[in-house]
C-alpha cells in the first residue's frame, strides 16, 4: 500500500530521510511500506507538488548542486497544502520557533489531524506548545500523531516508554539533550572560551547562525516540555521550565569543578515533587562517574526513573541527522 | 476482562510479581488488567490450584513465614497443568537448565502455545534452545510468546528493538549481561580472590549454590543466544557461543589491566561478519571510558548497533528481581 506523504522542510533531516528511503526501498517494500512524496515545501529551496509522486533522487541531487529544487515551484502555501492536498501522512520538519509558540508547525499538524490524516514531526515546538490539544485531535479523528525524533533524535525514548513500559509510572527524568551546548561545554573543558567554542560550532554547521535557542537553553527547555507532557502528563510549555542556559559558564568555572571531580553539564530535568512535575534546564556539576557526566560533544543520554523499576539510561553515541530521520521513518512504519 | 494465569515457579521473581500486582491492583484495573492466578507450581514450596483464583497475599505471607504454601497441594505435574487447566497465560519462571537444553520449561511453553494460550517467560532456556519453533507455534496458533525479562531483567531490549526500531537491521550487540560475574569482577578489582568473591556472592544470595552457570559463562551465553536469535535471526544455542567464563581471571590480571587503563569485563557479543552472526562470551579488557567498562556490580548494559542509526546504549543501574517482575507484567499487559 502506498504511503503518500507531504513534507514541510527539506533540511538535513529531510534529506537524510529521503536518502534512507531511496537506499532501503527494497527492505521497506518487504515491510509493506511504499513511500510516495506528493509535495515538499521549503523556505529557501522552493516547493514542489506532484500527485503522482516526486523524484526523491532528483530532489537530492538538485539541492546538492544548486541548493534549490528545479522544476515548476508551486505558489500554494504549506498550510494550504496541508488543508487541501491528497496525502496520508504529514511530515513536519520545520525548525523550532519559541517566539511563535510552535507555529506555524502546530497549524500544519492541526490541519492534517483535523482531516483525519496522520502527522509525524521532528519539531519540538508543536508538541511543547500544543500537545494535549493535538493528541486529543488525533484520537478524536482516528489518526496518529507521533514525534519520537523530537528528543534524542530517533533513539527510542518516547516510544520506549509508551510501547515498552506499560503499567509503569514515570517519576522523573534527567538528561543531556542538547548537542550544541554539550559540544561547546566539551570544548570549554579544553580551555576554549564560550564565544570561540560557539563560533567553532557555527563554522562546523552544528550551531545555528542565531545560536540563542541552544545557548539560552530554549531547545533543551522545549525537549523537557515534550517529555514532561508526554511521559508525565504535565502541562508545561518551554516558557514554564526553570531555565538557565550556558551563558554564565566560563572555562575557569569548568576547571574549578574538574578540580573537585565534577563535570559541568547542561542537564534537562523533570521530577514529580509533591504531586506536581518540576522541570528545569540548568548547568549542573555532575560527579565524574555519573553516566551523564561522561557524555561528550555529540553524545546524548537520558535517565528514566519510574515507580516499578530502578533507573534506566538510554545513551546515544555521536548522533547525527540520520538518526533523526530514522525516528521519522520508524514513526511512519508504526502508522501502518 | 480477567487474565487467568498459571505460574511455574515462585522464587524471587514470582514473589516480586505477586507483590507488584497486589500493590498496583487499582492502576492495573484502570488498564483493563484484572489478574487471577489459577495455579502455581514449585519444586520446594508446594503447588496449588484454584479455578476461582488463589490468594496472592496469603501465598506471599505463607512463603515468607514457612517457605511453603499452606492448603491442599495438588499432585498434578506442571506439564499436566499446562496441558489441562483453564488459563489465558502461562508464566514460566523456572530456572535455566543448560544440560536439559531449556527443559522442562520449553515443554511447558510448548504445551501452552499448542493450545493457543499465551506464554511469558523470564527463563532464557526455552528461547535459547527452542526459539524458532516456539515463535512459529505461537504465530500459527494466534497467541503470543513474550520474554523481555530473559535479558537485562525487564529493561526494554528485545521489545525495544521489536516495537521501536522497525525497518532497522541489527548488525551487532555487546553487553554486560550477567550480574553475578560482574559483581565478582568488581570485588576482584578490590583484590578479593575469585573463590572468596564467589562465596561472598553466594552468602548474599546473588550467586546460586552451584555457581557454574554464571562463572563458566553459561547464563551469559544463553542471553547471547536469545539476542542473536531474536534480534538477528541467527540459529545459535548457548552451546554454539564461543564462551569462556571468568575462571582464569585473577586479581593480578585485573590490576595489570588497570595499570594500562583497562577494565576486565565479561562481555557478551553478537556481530554480523561476512553474512554470519558470530557470538562470544569472554573476558575483555575495555578502555576505562567505555560505557560498558563503567558498569559495576549489579549494573548491566548493552550497546545495540544497527545499519540505520549510530550505536545506542541501554543501561540499568543496580537491577533487582522487581525489574524482572516488571518485564513479565509488561509482557502480559502487551498481550491484552
Amino acid at each position: 500500500m502506498k504511503t503518500r506523504a507531504l513534507m514541510i522542510g527539506f533540511g538535513s533531516v529531510g534529506r537524510a530521510l529521503a536518502r534512507m528511503i531511496c537506499g532501503k526501498r527494497e527492505r521497506l517494500a518487504g515491510l509493506g511500506f511504499d513511500f510516495q512524496l506528493v509535495g515538499v515545501f521549503t523556505r529557501t529551496k522552493g516547493s514542489l507538488v506532484d500527485p503522482d509522486g516526486l523524484d526523491l533522487e532528483k530532489m537530492l541531487s538538485d539541492v546538492e548542486a544548486h541548493e534549490k529544487f528545479t522544476g515548476p515551484s508551486t505558489d500554494m502555501t504549506p498550510l494550504e497544502a496541508c488543508r487541501t492536498l491528497d496525502y496520508d501522512v504529514l511530515i513536519e520538519l520545520s525548525t523550532l520557533q519559541i517566539e511563535g509558540r510552535g507555529e506555524p508547525a502546530a497549524s500544519h499538524i492541526r490541519a492534517a489531524l483535523s482531516r483525519g490524516k496522520n502527522a509525524v514531526t521532528a519539531n519540538k515546538g508543536p508538541v511543547a506548545f500544543a500537545y494535549p490539544e493535538l493528541g486529543a485531535l488525533a484520537e478524536k479523528n482516528g489518526c496518529k500523531f507521533l514525534f519520537e525524533s523530537t528528543v534524542m533524535d530517533g533513539v527510542p525514548v518516547i516510544n520506549l516508554v509508551r510501547r515498552c513500559m506499560k503499567g509503569n509510572r514515570i517519576t522523573g527524568f534527567s538528561g543531556i539533550l542538547n548537542s550544541t551546548t554539550n559540544y561547546i561545554l566539551t570544548r570549554m573543558e579544553e580551555g576554549t572560551s564560550l564565544a570561540d567554542a560557539t563560533a567553532e560550532a557555527q563554522r562546523a554547521g552544528i550551531a545555528e547562525a542565531d545560536p540563542r535557542n541552544d545557548i539560552d537553553g530554549w531547545d533543551a527547555a522545549a525537549k523537557v516540555s515534550v517529555l514532561a507532557r508526554v511521559l508525565m502528563g504535565a502541562d508545561v510549555t518551554p516558557k514554564d521550565v526553570d531555565r538557565t542556559g550556558i551563558r554564565d559558564v566560563t572555562p575557569e568555572k569548568i576547571r574549578e569543578a574538574a578540580a573537585r571531580g565534577k563535570k559541568c553539564k547542561l542537564v534537562c530535568c523533570g521530577y514529580l515533587e509533591g504531586g506536581a512535575v518540576r522541570t528545569s534546564v540548568r548547568v549542573e556539576e555532575l560527579p565524574e562517574d555519573d553516566i551523564l557526566a561522561r557524555l561528550s560533544a555529540f553524545d546524548s543520554g537520558i535517565c528514566i526513573e519510574s515507580d516499578l523499576m530502578v533507573p534506566n539510561y538510554i545513551v546515544q553515541k555521536d548522533g547525527n541527522p540520520g538518526d533523526t530521520a530514522f525516528g521519522v521513518l520508524e514513526d511512519m512504519l508504526s502508522m501502518m
